[in-house]
């Protein structure tokens, strides 16, 4: 349920009308916009009648909110959230672009490529350390050794860094280390990670399950949103389909339907969406085109010999051609690139 | 089999290899590009030596196509096909831009929409007359009067008109009014009607089935092109996913995919591919900034009372801004949209 | 809309309500089941209320079909439809197999399947004579000289023949030969081809396309049915999905759901759904144990060497252990084998 | 690599060749069936050359396992597995159905059902207490009360329960309650899950993911098998695809091409695969038939007050005529339903 205050409703009103929520039994959100404080009354509102609170003094009018997701609605929730993450933002005029290698492999990978997507303009690194790997034989990951390595590489670049956490026993060594925390497909109905990282106030860049319908991927968000941490981005990485020409199929249909039912921001992956490196630059030109409001992508060094997903990593040069191209379209849709700035400490989001 | 001749070779030289071809019981399909000539040697040649073509003079290498495809591959056809259609191209710098409504419903609405549709910059008209439709309570269509309705909007604007057709004993109405035939998704493996068009000359925009690979829709157009109609165009208009909140799911992977594989043009439908109106505008965008050479759009002026389709049509001025976008991203592509000019003479495509 | 006359209507009452219902200038299709006759009027209904019939003598009660299909739909004709095919019945009591090669390739090659099907309890035998191919270059089988050679084998064996259909321009010479059309997947929405058949009084076999829905399914039957063609049965065959490790995804499921939708006899095609072999006897099976009334199973003396779809054919030894198997489980659903009788001419179906 | 030793091998040359196989660095890998005791090596055996193993005494041949599971794969374990559960096994001749509620609501509620399902047939007892919901608004279950209630309806019944974990946090409080630990769709690739579970001994009931291949779900037993417990079955329960009559599309052929692939323990689940009660019955016999090793149900004694999944739950004398009607067709397949004994201890599976 939504409580809509007037615009010139006072604080002590607001407060009131907190009170009364919170009186009922329910959890209360403040979405405070521009143009209007929401209180959202989230919990067994079924049996209350609006009129409970549209009486309140301040109070505009009383709406329910009519989709499954409350907190992540644009219903809710106007105005487009703009999340802070050291030295750029997301869900505003910035396109991010985030980049970096499948798994960090070693010291000098990892340096190196940071260095080389820093230069080409990425705004953020990413790296897996704890990979979700098909078959138990295959390489897992560095662990925490490497979000040490990532730690130097932010350290030398002033990169935020992005790191894929596979379950909440990880979240304590996680949140030491990462400014951005990814949920990966295979783990986005993974209620109980969700849920402890609802609890923490680390940013998350979510990603959509591999046949998660978009509904679904905003119940997701609305477990972590329901927890408190309102530092939420989505990511489109492909859906799976009959076509096998490509690893999955970018739904890129997902990124206008997304921005008008949510206000998160959102952002696609074209490593993943397509799996092959001579599709990825198409792929992300169509997204910015589209409205998305960053990029994901996959760089290595020397995808011949990565340990995972060689086969889809862009090799720097061409990555930077791809930032460049990317620019470009952002302009014409009145937007610019995030440009890393050196290593600052964390912006809160909305909320 | 690809015959690839040397730069140098004479015009009797490649007739000699013709002949030797033919007398093999083979048939013949010559691609003369810039770079090279090849002659595609195509029916039963797993028992033929490429030998048997390499001492020939004139002759620089042989090759076997690895595709099931031939005519259709880059590999046979190196350069991309540039379809001429009357006034403007598909295919080379040229983005064309398809519009108009999903059915023609009377003289005053087409004649309405094709003035609209001009003025916002469209290539050519769009507009159903055999509807393939689920019910067979539902409308139908005009059939031929409304052939004469589209001809006579084509008279006023300049703009050739393209129209669906459904079945081969359609074919010789439609070729005597229509620019391009277009075959629907749900006839892309009606093969008896593929290889009727074969044997005209008309350009045909070829539809992707709701859930035919890639490689499917390719072997579709090989139907096409063994009859030796050249000018084919393909289409990209979403495929049947789990997901529900689109009618279908844009497969924006197939752009690059496409234009990587095939050297045919290639373009999209954002109405179908999304089924909403307010997401046509974005997948547009998308489209051209992945690498498309065309589009084609449902424009309606009233689109809540048009009688099929209308949930996914765009208004006339709303289709005017997507143009102008459109063009925008074209010209960062290093393309510009196709400026239909008066009514002419069709040009000849490849071949 | 169904106008259901009470169980003591005389024959001039339902004339009369008949007549009544024309004058609206609607079509009207006649149920008369053994508990009630049903009177269909169908076409633009919504504007007649339905107290325009109620008070007519002898009418019981008038209800709208709530679903897009009426002629197929179970509300409207409650009992199932009984196909009568020469020598046995589907709907019913019986399970029909239908058996046969992919192809007819040779008149040895259909002569012994088909003798060697009949002996291992096959109530028809099928082949193709016209085959919808991906590629241009396969082989399209023996056209009219095949028909003749099937039914030669129709001659030996007595059992009906069931040949698959691609354009309305074969549909006079494919019903002068053939017991049961076929519509194959790929032709499922062919309304062209739908309508044609419609007119015919041959028995239809009816393929669920590749991606098509339980309802386009039915609105596709409906097409036939809409031209007084009752004679329809309905065949899953497989959809399309990610799983790759079979050709299709046998959707089981949809045996009940048409059983509880339609009173159209269904069967189910395990040799397309499963593609191999090996599996084809298991999900036969489980077609008949979830209430399938038939099945179409692909047969081929040396699979090996057939020309098409010979990964999935059985040999006539395994094929004979299905039938024993299939018809155990239609034991203990109640029902039996048909047995094929001697040739005799064709009963018709309901109306 | 699968070291396959002579049927007269000793005891003492199977020791030495595991020390052999050990010395290299490799896992090992018992399988004593019947015919062959078959020895896996397990981890980087790409550089072992096959005759580092096969000159050694007591050694048949070394062979390479082509799949990318190992430990799941039938040819390393060409025999079936047959799991013992408290009262019954899983995997040879008995049929295995396990029923109960999607939720443990009450006391009552669980008890009552125990106590239907029991007096039905039913082999062993299910219940949900930490339930995966889309929702983080809707009822998450009991947690550990709900497990003391199934305990107490165990004791009451004899009956082994069957509970759904979702974290590896849970794994303690787990294995002290339950007899089978159930992996469900949306965990199927939560690999630290898989892991924990893997050093327990507890036998699991993995499902497959919504969609996730069949590849994929052998690949994740395998994860569990690797850790050492060899107690894993496999279940079917509908995957996800375009179809919307149904919650789910049953991939029926999955079951035959799991029999197949490996010798692990196949059942499924008809109330998910299909979502409607009314499809329940006819399913399950599919399954049955198909060759599945037992099912897995939910029943409720007042569907429509269920909390969680009333529409797909069957009421307890509907699921009473569908276990007889399964137990009609696991006759005719050489086999009978498990029928549940007094409460004993756990007897191991293979290894």
């Amino acid at each position: 349920m939504m409580i809509i205050m007037k615009s010139n409703a006072t604080p002590q009103q607001v407060e009131a009308v907190i009170a009364s929520v919170k009186s009922e039994g329910l959890n209360v959100h403040l979405s405070q916009g521009v143009e209007a404080t929401i209180i959202g009354a989230i919990g067994e509102t079924h049996n209350i009648p609006p009129d409970r609170f549209e009486g309140l003094e301040g109070v505009d009018m009383v709406q329910r909110i009519t989709q499954p997701y409350k907190l992540a609605s644009r219903q809710f929730h106007p105005e487009n959230t703009i999340l802070g993450i050291d030295g750029f933002t997301v869900g505003g005029d910035e396109i991010a672009v985030i980049a970096g290698p499948c798994s960090v492999e070693s010291r000098s990978q990892i340096i190196e490529t940071a260095l080389a997507v820093k230069e080409a303009g990425a705004s953020a690194l990413r790296g897996g350390v704890f990979k979700p790997r098909t078959s138990p034989y295959a390489f897992q990951g560095l662990g925490e050794e490497g979000l040490e390595l990532l730690a130097e590489a932010r350290e030398k670049t002033g990169l935020p860094i992005v790191v894929e956490i596979m379950s909440q026993v990880q979240l304590d060594v996680m949140v030491k280390y990462v400014d951005v925390l990814q949920v990966g497909a295979r783990n986005m109905q993974n209620f109980n990670l969700l849920r402890a990282i609802g609890e923490s106030r680390t940013a998350v860049l979510l990603k959509r399950g591999l046949s998660a319908t978009i509904e679904e991927l905003l119940m997701s968000a609305e477990y972590i949103l329901a927890g408190g941490n309102q530092r939420v981005m989505l990511c489109e990485r492909g859906i799976r389909t009959f076509e096998t020409s490509t690893r999955n199929t970018t739904d890129i249909n997902a990124i206008p339907v997304l921005k008008n039912l949510t206000h998160l921001p959102v952002i696609l992956d074209p490593s993943h969406s397509t799996g092959h490196a001579d599709y990825v630059s198409a792929v992300a030109r169509a997204a910015v085109a589209a409205g998305a409001d960053g990029l994901i992508v996959e760089v290595h060094p020397d995808p011949a010999k990565a340990v995972s997903d060689g086969k889809q990593s862009l090799k720097p040069e061409k990555f930077a051609q791809m930032v460049n191209q990317v620019g470009q379209i952002a302009q014409i849709m009145g937007r610019r690139l995030a440009v890393s700035s050196a290593y600052q400490p964390a912006k809160q989001g909305w909320a």
